[in-house]
């Protein structure tokens, strides 16, 4: 999505350890108009196959995730990070290992969200290692849930992890894709 | 908005602790269009006061957050409530005691989006003891920017926090205000 990689080139900050501060519009500020574009453009990819629900994580995954489902017209669902009072009865768990933040978190979903009747979209604001991608993915298995894809507003194709699962077939759509990056330089995959 | 409290009479569940789990359609599992609407009628509310920013609190004031500012046709922040490597520079913090976990956390806004300039609707969930809306108001405060408003998806009436709000002159619209509830029935404010 041209729109999407002017935007990362005007507005992206290149910080140490290979991040890229995007919070002026799509983390912390969201650029909401800019959002629900890149949600159209999502429910564009993945047109014709019956998602009836979007999965994410909190926190900085829902924007998208809401734009998404608007445009597709089904409902979303993140899973939580943290235990929460308003959690209760049974719940599908995974453990994702954060490349960012160097350890390992537990997400939850609760079961009544999640059933062997979705055909489910994850959408998330990053792709990087896929951890937590794997994490929800291990739980739409275990809901005998039908995975229908992945798709990232912006995928850090150096860190391998969506590559690794388009090679196992998986249907993964990112907005942008970058290949290399440095402290002056960010190449996107043409 | 009675859209909004025939569906929390039907889908939502009382939980000990003034807790309304409401996870069906406004919390881990997200109702979009619904969000779409709630947003709507927020924009609604608040027409003519020129609303030039969005502000919420990770996690669960995102979503409702997204769909208010796609109807003002503003951007949104958030205050996080976790550090994070996407954070850098100077912040605005402010410590904020939840009732429901029982203890207290700190919320964090990047300065730059945050500014004199604003005009800033708070958009929140829920509103009780409006002890995140207080915490949000001091960064408004010490940003220089503008409060025109606050409003929440439920107001929990009998919690106090709105009505405090709203003796101190701020323009505060919940879209549904529960004034009690016990385990069998919940009493809406006329």
């Amino acid at each position: 999505m041209r729109a999407l990689e002017e935007k990362i080139l005007q507005e992206g900050k290149i910080l140490p350890g290979n991040v890229v501060k995007v919070g002026g519009f799509l983390n912390q500020r969201l650029d909401v108009e800019f959002l629900m574009e890149m949600g159209q453009e999502i429910a564009r990819l993945f047109e014709g196959e019956q998602v009836n629900k979007v999965l994410t994580v909190e926190a900085s995954g829902i924007a998208l995730a809401v734009t998404a489902a608007a445009a597709l017209h089904v409902p979303a669902v993140f899973a939580k990070k943290h235990a929460s009072a308003n959690l209760s009865g049974d719940m599908y768990t995974a453990e994702v290992y954060s490349y960012t933040h160097k350890k390992s978190y537990t997400i939850m979903i609760s079961r009544d969200y999640l059933t062997a009747d979705d055909r489910v979209l994850i959408v998330d604001d990053f792709l990087a290692c896929g951890n937590a991608v794997k994490g929800l993915m291990q739980m739409v298995d275990e809901a005998g849930a039908t995975l229908v894809g992945v798709s990232a507003a912006i995928e850090k194709g150096f860190q391998g992890g969506g590559d690794a699962l388009r090679e196992k077939g998986i249907h993964v759509e990112s907005l942008a894709v970058i290949d290399s990056m440095d402290d002056h330089s960010i190449q996107f995959r043409a």
